[in-house]
């Protein structure tokens, strides 16, 4: 696949070849490193307390730090791991330049019986979308639905923690969100006014695990990227392409690329949507206004997120739909399949069992990652992590 | 690119490669038969008169049949000519065969404060769903959000007649809907358990056209498909594939292939999503239990549709949200190109252009509905569309 004369379709082929079986299908396969002989097996706890010890460290109160440990541990736990401990560095780096508020006040800026905006005053993204989460819960426990979005938040890990977060209360979570740096063009353009905004949807099931879509606007998320540069990995082609529309496979070249939406015209659409529920709507930023933390540690990123929890109370019988979903994921799991596929999965399915699984043997973090916690564990004058 | 053997990456090759202007992409491209000398133009009152008069004469009250004239001409007003007129003859096969239920009596069976359920009473999906958007609007006005879904439903035409309903009032649509026909497998199966389930979303802006998304979660929408059958046009490749896999170019065929998802495994997953939402939560049919309304012209469809309204004065002040869409839209447009990019497109801006030129000019019919639709007059003993 060298050379940089190949067209994106053809680039795409080992993504959308049908006769390719799934399983050896780049995309379909998780950034696991799980099998990786270099990553070191951490338990969930020990990862959860070295988190929230970091962020106590650098000014966190402690039940803020707990939290966000948690939050942040959960991303791993359930192979997550371009938006979990992976970003602790960075965050340490924002915070200890000021980028971030350790002591945010939290407060309702908009409120009606189905919706709150709430001002996240720069305070940890985990902190304040987890809030608003619990608020939208609260609400839509009435008004059978609510929708909460928030302003002046930063990132905040995987969009799944928080879709997944009204399941355990009978109720759907969908949620949005801005990307925290600009990585797509509009279709057909090259100037990068967009952010991979993703979509994550948390709906329960009965004996089931629940069905969660968690899903870039983009071909790959850019956490995605950077996991890649870590592993010392190249891409496969059709995650990015370059200014004349080549291929990118090189992570430590992304800043000459941009990523691509699904469906061309179509993911476009999605992202500039999601864009303006999760951004503009909330008061946050989006376009041009997006600052990329990955450059400057600095700027207030404004970083809006949305949530919207639907109570299945509302709707009837919760475990009668419950039982829907069941009927629903055994019928497309169960289905004939392709030549050469081994098993359909549905979303979140993956996700689940890697949790069970991580729980029990530990969650594998890549050397790189380790490395990196060890030089920042010793810089703040605490124990590593391993 | 005749030929079986074509890999599903390379047939999408036309689609996806950044050095083919896009104005010369398929996909971009609407189905327009503006340019058809074989088509006739019509006026949108005439096109309007038409179909209500026809639906007046197989039984529907006078407004009601009103109601759907209008809805189903701004379909092809706006050149969704796959959902406009072209399904008049099905739409009145099914009410003749007792498919629809001509008087309905459309009822609510769940509500609180941000939300309702209605039964549709399987009356025309138009005034279902109309109901249900007006509804939706009357709620978020107070909650600053609401939710609507429907059930006992049927087909309603394109989602962004929903979608564009909350814009009037300053506020955004977001719209979920069950497909009539089941096209999709789940990634790496055979069986098609899933439908196009589209999503459509409507944004107001200030100066500019509001924003419009309306996409199936498939490549291609099977409306599309028809309209490509009946003007005996074959079909870009990525649009379907045959059960091995091939490109399946021929509408003919439809029956012997399905619909690619958008982004492969992200768009079964959304097109499953959609479906739980617009579907299984109003207690509609979903999956195993979906009429295929092309086949069956008599079973009640149940089918599902859902509409999010938020109320931008819940928000901040509506002016301020619409300034920033305009800021945006002209950003996102007026930035670079790719070479051979002629003009970068917003999402609606296409359908709006058409709307103001179509209303000038008259609505290009092409010759194959204006045949259909003369028989159908003739056999109704009423005067032709021309």
């Amino acid at each position: 696949m060298a050379g940089g004369e190949i067209g994106i379709g053809r680039a795409l082929l080992p993504f959308l070849d049908w006769r390719v079986p799934l399983h050896r299908r780049p995309r379909v396969r998780p950034v696991s490193m799980a099998s990786d002989s270099k990553s070191v097996s951490v338990s969930f706890e020990r990862l959860r307390a070295h988190i929230a010890a970091t962020l106590g460290r650098v000014g966190l109160p402690e039940a803020d730090a707990a939290r966000v440990g948690e939050l942040m541990a959960q991303a791993d736990l359930q192979g997550s791991d371009g938006h979990g401990v992976i970003r602790l560095p960075q965050y340490v780096k924002r915070i200890r330049a000021g980028g971030i508020n350790v002591r945010p006040q939290v407060r309702v800026v908009h409120e009606r019986a189905a919706m709150a905006v709430l001002d996240g005053d720069n305070g940890m993204g985990h902190l304040v979308v987890s809030r608003a989460a619990e608020l939208a819960i609260a609400k839509a426990r009435d008004a059978g639905v609510a929708w909460v979005g928030v302003r002046h938040s930063n990132h905040a890990g995987p969009a799944s923690l928080y879709a997944r977060m009204p399941i355990e209360h009978d109720m759907i979570g969908l949620y949005f969100a801005v990307g925290n740096a600009n990585h797509l063009p509009p279709w057909g353009g090259v100037e990068m006014l967009l952010s991979t905004n993703p979509i994550a949807c948390g709906i329960p099931a009965g004996e089931e695990p629940p069905v969660v879509l968690d899903m870039a606007t983009t071909v790959a998320a850019y956490g995605k990227v950077k996991a890649k540069a870590k592993a010392g990995e190249m891409m496969p082609p059709g995650w990015m392409i370059d200014r004349e529309g080549r291929p990118l496979l090189d992570p430590r070249r992304a800043d000459e690329g941009f990523l691509l939406p699904i469906g061309g015209h179509k993911g476009f659409g999605l992202a500039l949507v999601v864009g303006l529920l999760a951004g503009t709507l909330q008061g946050a930023a989006m376009g041009r206004d997006v600052i990329d933390f990955n450059r400057d540690h600095v700027s207030t990123t404004n970083t809006g997120q949305a949530i919207l929890v639907i109570d299945l109370r509302a709707f009837g019988d919760p475990a009668a739909f419950k039982a829907q979903v069941d009927r629903l994921v055994r019928d497309l799991r169960d289905g004939e399949r392709m030549g050469g596929v081994e098993r359909i999965w549905l979303p979140g399915e993956q996700s689940h069992q890697r949790r069970l699984r991580y729980r029990e043997q530990g969650i594998p973090v890549s050397a790189g990652v380790v490395a990196d916690l060890a030089a920042l564990s010793a810089e703040l004058g605490l124990p590593p992590l391993v």
